[in-house]
Protein backbone atom coordinates (compact mmCIF):
# COMPACT_ATOMS: atom_id res chain seq x y z
CA UNK A 1 0.00 0.00 0.00
CA UNK A 2 1.65 3.44 -1.24
CA UNK A 3 0.74 6.10 1.41
CA UNK A 4 -1.71 8.89 0.50
CA UNK A 5 0.64 11.38 1.00
CA UNK A 6 3.09 9.42 -1.38
CA UNK A 7 0.62 8.48 -4.38
CA UNK A 8 -0.25 12.80 -4.22
CA UNK A 9 3.21 13.74 -4.23
CA UNK A 10 4.04 11.13 -7.61
CA UNK A 11 0.93 12.55 -9.00
CA UNK A 12 2.31 16.16 -8.81
CA UNK A 13 5.47 14.91 -10.22
CA UNK A 14 4.36 13.86 -12.97
CA UNK A 15 1.97 16.65 -13.35
CA UNK A 16 4.50 18.99 -13.84
CA UNK A 17 6.27 17.20 -16.70
CA UNK A 18 3.86 19.57 -18.33
CA UNK A 19 5.87 22.15 -18.24
CA UNK A 20 8.40 20.88 -20.48
CA UNK A 21 5.65 21.63 -23.41
CA UNK A 22 5.23 25.54 -22.46
CA UNK A 23 7.15 27.06 -24.95
CA UNK A 24 8.87 31.03 -24.77
CA UNK A 25 9.08 33.34 -26.86
CA UNK A 26 12.71 33.72 -26.35
CA UNK A 27 15.06 31.63 -27.93
CA UNK A 28 18.31 29.16 -26.43
CA UNK A 29 21.65 31.07 -26.59
CA UNK A 30 23.11 31.35 -30.45
CA UNK A 31 20.15 28.92 -31.59
CA UNK A 32 16.49 29.34 -32.91
CA UNK A 33 15.14 27.16 -31.33
CA UNK A 34 11.93 28.32 -28.69
CA UNK A 35 13.06 27.95 -25.22
CA UNK A 36 10.73 25.88 -22.85
CA UNK A 37 9.68 26.58 -19.14
CA UNK A 38 11.66 24.14 -17.90
CA UNK A 39 15.20 24.93 -19.59
CA UNK A 40 14.23 28.53 -18.53
CA UNK A 41 13.67 27.63 -14.69
CA UNK A 42 16.87 25.50 -14.26
CA UNK A 43 18.81 28.78 -15.99
CA UNK A 44 17.14 30.53 -13.18
CA UNK A 45 18.30 28.06 -10.67
CA UNK A 46 22.07 28.26 -11.42
CA UNK A 47 22.11 32.18 -12.60
CA UNK A 48 21.08 32.45 -9.18
CA UNK A 49 23.50 30.27 -7.49
CA UNK A 50 26.29 32.09 -9.83
CA UNK A 51 25.10 35.44 -9.09
CA UNK A 52 23.83 35.58 -5.26
CA UNK A 53 27.34 37.59 -4.48
CA UNK A 54 25.60 40.84 -6.28
CA UNK A 55 22.12 40.46 -4.48
CA UNK A 56 22.10 43.89 -2.99
CA UNK A 57 20.11 42.33 0.22
CA UNK A 58 20.63 39.86 2.74
CA UNK A 59 18.66 36.33 0.53
CA UNK A 60 18.43 33.19 1.39
CA UNK A 61 19.46 31.61 -1.24
CA UNK A 62 17.95 28.52 -1.33
CA UNK A 63 14.34 30.34 -1.25
CA UNK A 64 15.61 31.89 -4.20
CA UNK A 65 16.38 28.80 -6.23
CA UNK A 66 13.25 27.30 -5.36
CA UNK A 67 10.76 30.22 -6.36
CA UNK A 68 12.95 30.32 -9.81
CA UNK A 69 12.35 26.48 -9.86
CA UNK A 70 8.49 26.82 -9.43
CA UNK A 71 7.89 30.12 -10.45
CA UNK A 72 6.75 29.25 -14.10
CA UNK A 73 4.16 26.11 -13.10
CA UNK A 74 1.33 27.89 -13.08
CA UNK A 75 1.60 28.42 -16.89
CA UNK A 76 0.90 24.43 -17.47
CA UNK A 77 -2.60 25.88 -17.06
CA UNK A 78 -2.54 29.72 -17.64
CA UNK A 79 0.11 29.57 -20.30
CA UNK A 80 3.42 31.92 -21.06
CA UNK A 81 2.40 35.87 -21.89
CA UNK A 82 4.87 37.05 -23.90
CA UNK A 83 6.74 40.17 -21.45
CA UNK A 84 5.89 42.70 -24.61
CA UNK A 85 2.52 41.87 -24.99
CA UNK A 86 0.26 44.73 -25.37
CA UNK A 87 -3.24 43.41 -24.69
CA UNK A 88 -2.42 40.83 -22.09
CA UNK A 89 -0.88 41.83 -18.28
CA UNK A 90 1.79 39.63 -17.55
CA UNK A 91 1.46 40.10 -13.97
CA UNK A 92 -0.15 37.56 -11.74
CA UNK A 93 -3.46 37.31 -13.27
CA UNK A 94 -6.75 35.37 -11.76
CA UNK A 95 -5.70 32.72 -14.26
CA UNK A 96 -2.67 32.01 -12.49
CA UNK A 97 -4.02 31.98 -9.02
CA UNK A 98 -6.64 29.53 -10.38
CA UNK A 99 -3.60 27.45 -11.43
CA UNK A 100 -1.71 27.47 -8.72
CA UNK A 101 -4.26 26.60 -6.56
CA UNK A 102 -5.07 23.32 -8.92
CA UNK A 103 -1.53 21.84 -9.67
CA UNK A 104 0.00 22.70 -6.58
CA UNK A 105 -3.28 21.80 -4.79
CA UNK A 106 -2.34 18.46 -6.09
CA UNK A 107 0.28 17.79 -3.10
CA UNK A 108 -0.88 16.95 0.73
CA UNK A 109 -2.42 20.01 2.11
CA UNK A 110 0.34 21.00 3.77
CA UNK A 111 2.66 21.26 1.51
CA UNK A 112 0.66 22.69 -1.47
CA UNK A 113 0.24 25.66 1.21
CA UNK A 114 3.66 26.02 1.53
CA UNK A 115 4.35 25.96 -2.35
CA UNK A 116 1.40 28.34 -2.76
CA UNK A 117 2.62 30.51 -0.36
CA UNK A 118 6.66 30.96 -1.89
CA UNK A 119 4.66 31.47 -5.71
CA UNK A 120 2.70 34.46 -4.29
CA UNK A 121 5.94 35.65 -2.32
CA UNK A 122 7.70 35.54 -5.94
CA UNK A 123 5.01 37.26 -7.59
CA UNK A 124 4.23 40.05 -5.16
CA UNK A 125 8.11 40.80 -5.42
CA UNK A 126 8.50 42.28 -2.29
CA UNK A 127 10.81 40.30 -0.39
CA UNK A 128 14.16 40.45 -0.71
CA UNK A 129 14.12 37.17 -2.30
CA UNK A 130 11.73 37.89 -4.52
CA UNK A 131 12.97 41.02 -5.71
CA UNK A 132 16.69 38.68 -6.71
CA UNK A 133 14.73 36.02 -8.02
CA UNK A 134 12.85 38.45 -10.18
CA UNK A 135 16.17 39.79 -11.25
CA UNK A 136 17.31 36.26 -12.90
CA UNK A 137 14.18 36.22 -14.18
CA UNK A 138 14.61 39.48 -16.38
CA UNK A 139 17.82 38.85 -17.05
CA UNK A 140 18.51 35.75 -18.64
CA UNK A 141 15.98 36.92 -21.74
CA UNK A 142 18.50 40.05 -21.88
CA UNK A 143 21.52 37.53 -22.25
CA UNK A 144 20.00 35.38 -24.82
CA UNK A 145 18.45 38.09 -27.30
CA UNK A 146 22.11 39.91 -26.81
CA UNK A 147 23.63 37.16 -28.01
CA UNK A 148 20.93 36.20 -30.58
CA UNK A 149 21.56 39.13 -32.35
CA UNK A 150 18.88 40.82 -31.19
CA UNK A 151 16.28 37.83 -30.98
CA UNK A 152 12.72 38.67 -29.71
CA UNK A 153 13.48 42.40 -29.80
CA UNK A 154 14.51 42.32 -33.83
CA UNK A 155 11.29 39.76 -34.11
CA UNK A 156 8.80 41.32 -32.52
CA UNK A 157 9.72 44.95 -33.11
CA UNK A 158 10.12 45.93 -29.47
CA UNK A 159 11.75 49.45 -29.11
CA UNK A 160 14.77 50.56 -26.76
CA UNK A 161 12.45 52.25 -24.30
CA UNK A 162 10.03 49.78 -23.86
CA UNK A 163 12.90 47.47 -23.01
CA UNK A 164 14.44 49.22 -20.62
CA UNK A 165 11.33 49.73 -18.97
CA UNK A 166 10.53 45.84 -18.34
CA UNK A 167 14.21 45.34 -17.28
CA UNK A 168 14.33 47.82 -14.67
CA UNK A 169 13.03 45.24 -12.12
CA UNK A 170 16.88 44.30 -12.10
CA UNK A 171 17.76 46.95 -10.03
CA UNK A 172 15.62 46.13 -7.60
CA UNK A 173 17.50 43.00 -6.99
CA UNK A 174 20.86 44.30 -7.48
CA UNK A 175 22.27 47.31 -8.37
CA UNK A 176 25.78 46.32 -9.61
CA UNK A 177 23.57 43.64 -12.59
CA UNK A 178 21.15 46.47 -13.16
CA UNK A 179 24.58 48.34 -14.10
CA UNK A 180 25.40 45.31 -16.24
CA UNK A 181 22.63 45.01 -17.92
CA UNK A 182 22.10 48.88 -19.00
CA UNK A 183 25.39 48.86 -20.64
CA UNK A 184 24.18 45.60 -22.27
CA UNK A 185 21.03 47.44 -23.57
CA UNK A 186 23.54 50.63 -24.98
CA UNK A 187 25.57 48.17 -26.76
CA UNK A 188 22.36 46.84 -28.18
CA UNK A 189 21.54 50.10 -29.49
CA UNK A 190 25.07 50.52 -30.85
CA UNK A 191 25.32 47.57 -33.07
CA UNK A 192 22.08 47.82 -33.70
CA UNK A 193 20.17 44.62 -32.57
CA UNK A 194 18.23 47.31 -30.74
CA UNK A 195 16.62 50.17 -31.97
CA UNK A 196 15.35 53.48 -30.27
CA UNK B 1 34.00 48.68 -16.76
CA UNK B 2 32.72 45.03 -15.99
CA UNK B 3 34.16 43.16 -13.42
CA UNK B 4 36.79 40.43 -14.31
CA UNK B 5 34.40 37.90 -11.69
CA UNK B 6 31.13 39.08 -13.60
CA UNK B 7 32.64 38.58 -17.05
CA UNK B 8 33.47 35.03 -16.38
CA UNK B 9 30.47 34.45 -14.38
CA UNK B 10 28.05 35.91 -17.19
CA UNK B 11 30.29 33.61 -19.91
CA UNK B 12 29.86 30.72 -17.64
CA UNK B 13 25.72 31.40 -18.00
CA UNK B 14 26.13 31.05 -21.27
CA UNK B 15 28.12 28.15 -21.49
CA UNK B 16 25.82 26.04 -19.85
CA UNK B 17 22.73 26.73 -22.34
CA UNK B 18 24.62 23.96 -24.11
CA UNK B 19 22.72 21.72 -21.86
CA UNK B 20 19.47 22.11 -23.51
CA UNK B 21 20.78 20.37 -26.39
CA UNK B 22 22.14 17.63 -24.64
CA UNK B 23 19.46 14.70 -25.15
CA UNK B 24 19.07 11.62 -22.69
CA UNK B 25 17.18 8.69 -24.20
CA UNK B 26 14.01 8.18 -21.91
CA UNK B 27 11.34 10.20 -22.98
CA UNK B 28 8.92 12.20 -21.52
CA UNK B 29 6.16 11.76 -19.80
CA UNK B 30 3.65 10.85 -22.22
CA UNK B 31 5.39 11.41 -25.16
CA UNK B 32 7.77 10.41 -27.26
CA UNK B 33 10.45 13.14 -27.49
CA UNK B 34 13.47 12.78 -25.73
CA UNK B 35 14.34 14.84 -23.05
CA UNK B 36 16.99 16.70 -22.59
CA UNK B 37 19.39 17.05 -19.64
CA UNK B 38 18.00 20.56 -18.59
CA UNK B 39 14.90 18.96 -18.33
CA UNK B 40 16.17 16.27 -16.36
CA UNK B 41 17.67 18.44 -14.16
CA UNK B 42 15.02 20.78 -12.98
CA UNK B 43 12.61 17.55 -12.54
CA UNK B 44 15.29 15.90 -10.03
CA UNK B 45 15.22 19.32 -8.07
CA UNK B 46 11.41 19.66 -8.04
CA UNK B 47 11.45 16.02 -6.88
CA UNK B 48 13.66 16.32 -3.88
CA UNK B 49 11.60 19.77 -3.16
CA UNK B 50 8.71 17.31 -3.08
CA UNK B 51 9.94 14.05 -1.69
CA UNK B 52 12.67 15.17 0.81
CA UNK B 53 10.71 13.60 4.01
CA UNK B 54 11.70 10.65 2.62
CA UNK B 55 15.20 10.86 3.09
CA UNK B 56 16.42 8.09 5.45
CA UNK B 57 18.69 10.53 6.86
CA UNK B 58 19.04 13.94 7.83
CA UNK B 59 19.74 16.26 4.65
CA UNK B 60 20.85 19.18 3.80
CA UNK B 61 17.94 20.04 1.01
CA UNK B 62 19.18 22.93 -0.40
CA UNK B 63 22.70 20.97 -1.02
CA UNK B 64 20.81 18.25 -2.61
CA UNK B 65 18.75 20.87 -5.08
CA UNK B 66 22.20 22.48 -6.17
CA UNK B 67 23.88 18.67 -6.93
CA UNK B 68 20.73 17.95 -8.86
CA UNK B 69 21.28 21.02 -10.62
CA UNK B 70 24.72 20.82 -12.00
CA UNK B 71 25.60 16.88 -12.04
CA UNK B 72 25.03 16.55 -15.46
CA UNK B 73 26.53 19.59 -16.98
CA UNK B 74 29.75 17.96 -17.74
CA UNK B 75 27.80 16.03 -20.04
CA UNK B 76 28.26 19.18 -22.35
CA UNK B 77 31.26 17.97 -23.12
CA UNK B 78 31.20 13.99 -22.01
CA UNK B 79 27.83 13.17 -23.76
CA UNK B 80 25.31 11.46 -21.89
CA UNK B 81 26.22 7.55 -21.45
CA UNK B 82 22.80 5.31 -21.41
CA UNK B 83 22.88 3.57 -17.62
CA UNK B 84 21.88 0.19 -19.44
CA UNK B 85 25.35 0.67 -22.10
CA UNK B 86 27.11 -1.99 -21.51
CA UNK B 87 29.73 -1.23 -23.04
CA UNK B 88 30.53 2.24 -21.67
CA UNK B 89 31.01 2.69 -17.57
CA UNK B 90 27.97 5.39 -16.45
CA UNK B 91 30.28 6.08 -13.92
CA UNK B 92 33.07 8.96 -12.97
CA UNK B 93 35.09 9.05 -15.71
CA UNK B 94 38.06 10.86 -16.65
CA UNK B 95 36.34 12.34 -19.75
CA UNK B 96 34.10 13.83 -16.82
CA UNK B 97 36.50 14.77 -14.70
CA UNK B 98 38.11 17.08 -17.34
CA UNK B 99 34.39 18.29 -18.61
CA UNK B 100 33.83 19.37 -14.54
CA UNK B 101 37.53 21.08 -14.92
CA UNK B 102 37.13 23.01 -18.25
CA UNK B 103 33.20 24.35 -17.57
CA UNK B 104 33.04 25.00 -13.96
CA UNK B 105 36.34 26.39 -14.42
CA UNK B 106 35.13 29.25 -16.77
CA UNK B 107 33.82 30.82 -12.97
CA UNK B 108 35.73 33.17 -11.07
CA UNK B 109 39.14 30.44 -8.65
CA UNK B 110 36.95 30.11 -5.78
CA UNK B 111 33.26 29.44 -7.10
CA UNK B 112 34.74 27.13 -9.77
CA UNK B 113 36.89 24.92 -6.61
CA UNK B 114 32.97 24.87 -5.05
CA UNK B 115 31.39 23.50 -7.96
CA UNK B 116 33.86 20.53 -8.50
CA UNK B 117 33.56 19.91 -5.20
CA UNK B 118 30.02 19.58 -5.39
CA UNK B 119 30.11 17.76 -8.49
CA UNK B 120 32.20 15.18 -7.25
CA UNK B 121 30.41 14.78 -3.85
CA UNK B 122 27.24 13.74 -5.76
CA UNK B 123 29.44 11.79 -7.79
CA UNK B 124 30.81 9.94 -5.44
CA UNK B 125 27.82 8.83 -3.54
CA UNK B 126 28.82 8.74 0.08
CA UNK B 127 27.11 12.22 1.91
CA UNK B 128 23.46 11.41 2.64
CA UNK B 129 22.55 14.46 0.10
CA UNK B 130 24.80 12.77 -2.31
CA UNK B 131 22.83 9.38 -1.90
CA UNK B 132 19.73 11.20 -1.93
CA UNK B 133 20.28 13.26 -5.06
CA UNK B 134 21.39 9.89 -6.42
CA UNK B 135 18.11 8.24 -5.33
CA UNK B 136 16.47 11.24 -7.44
CA UNK B 137 18.17 10.31 -10.67
CA UNK B 138 17.13 6.79 -10.54
CA UNK B 139 13.71 7.28 -9.67
CA UNK B 140 12.73 10.06 -12.51
CA UNK B 141 13.02 7.64 -15.30
CA UNK B 142 11.19 4.82 -13.48
CA UNK B 143 8.31 7.33 -13.35
CA UNK B 144 8.78 7.85 -16.70
CA UNK B 145 9.22 4.18 -18.12
CA UNK B 146 6.14 2.95 -16.00
CA UNK B 147 4.55 5.99 -17.63
CA UNK B 148 5.27 5.24 -21.00
CA UNK B 149 4.05 1.88 -21.39
CA UNK B 150 8.00 0.61 -20.76
CA UNK B 151 9.98 3.81 -22.63
CA UNK B 152 13.63 2.24 -22.75
CA UNK B 153 13.09 -1.08 -21.46
CA UNK B 154 11.25 -2.01 -24.12
CA UNK B 155 13.22 0.05 -26.86
CA UNK B 156 16.11 -1.33 -25.64
CA UNK B 157 15.03 -4.94 -24.67
CA UNK B 158 16.52 -4.35 -21.10
CA UNK B 159 15.76 -6.80 -18.85
CA UNK B 160 13.85 -6.69 -14.88
CA UNK B 161 16.86 -8.03 -13.19
CA UNK B 162 19.04 -5.24 -15.22
CA UNK B 163 16.49 -2.94 -14.16
CA UNK B 164 16.09 -3.88 -10.44
CA UNK B 165 19.69 -3.75 -10.19
CA UNK B 166 20.21 -0.51 -11.10
CA UNK B 167 17.52 1.19 -9.85
CA UNK B 168 18.77 -0.32 -5.90
CA UNK B 169 20.80 2.62 -5.74
CA UNK B 170 17.36 4.32 -4.53
CA UNK B 171 17.53 2.41 -1.58
CA UNK B 172 20.70 4.29 0.00
CA UNK B 173 18.59 7.47 -0.44
CA UNK B 174 15.14 6.05 1.13
CA UNK B 175 13.65 2.55 2.05
CA UNK B 176 10.64 3.92 1.70
CA UNK B 177 10.67 5.46 -1.70
CA UNK B 178 12.31 2.05 -2.62
CA UNK B 179 9.68 0.05 -1.22
CA UNK B 180 7.15 2.22 -3.44
CA UNK B 181 9.91 1.66 -6.40
CA UNK B 182 10.25 -2.15 -5.50
CA UNK B 183 6.47 -2.18 -6.27
CA UNK B 184 6.37 -0.24 -9.93
CA UNK B 185 9.00 -2.60 -10.93
CA UNK B 186 6.86 -5.66 -9.79
CA UNK B 187 3.96 -4.15 -10.99
CA UNK B 188 5.20 -3.53 -14.75
CA UNK B 189 6.34 -7.19 -14.94
CA UNK B 190 2.90 -7.89 -14.47
CA UNK B 191 1.65 -5.35 -17.03
CA UNK B 192 4.23 -6.65 -19.43
CA UNK B 193 5.92 -3.60 -20.09
CA UNK B 194 8.96 -5.40 -18.57
CA UNK B 195 10.18 -8.51 -18.86
CA UNK B 196 11.89 -11.07 -16.80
Amino acid sequence: MIKEDLQKQIEFIKEIDKIKYIRRRTKLFNSDRNENDAEHSWHLALMAMVLSEYADEKIDLCKVIKMVLIHDIVEIDAGDTFIYDENKNHENTAEELKSAKRIFGILPEKQAAEFIELWTEFEDGISNEAKFARSMDRLEPLLQNTSNNGGTWKEFGVKYETVYEKKKAIRNGSKELWEFAENLLSDSVKKGILTK
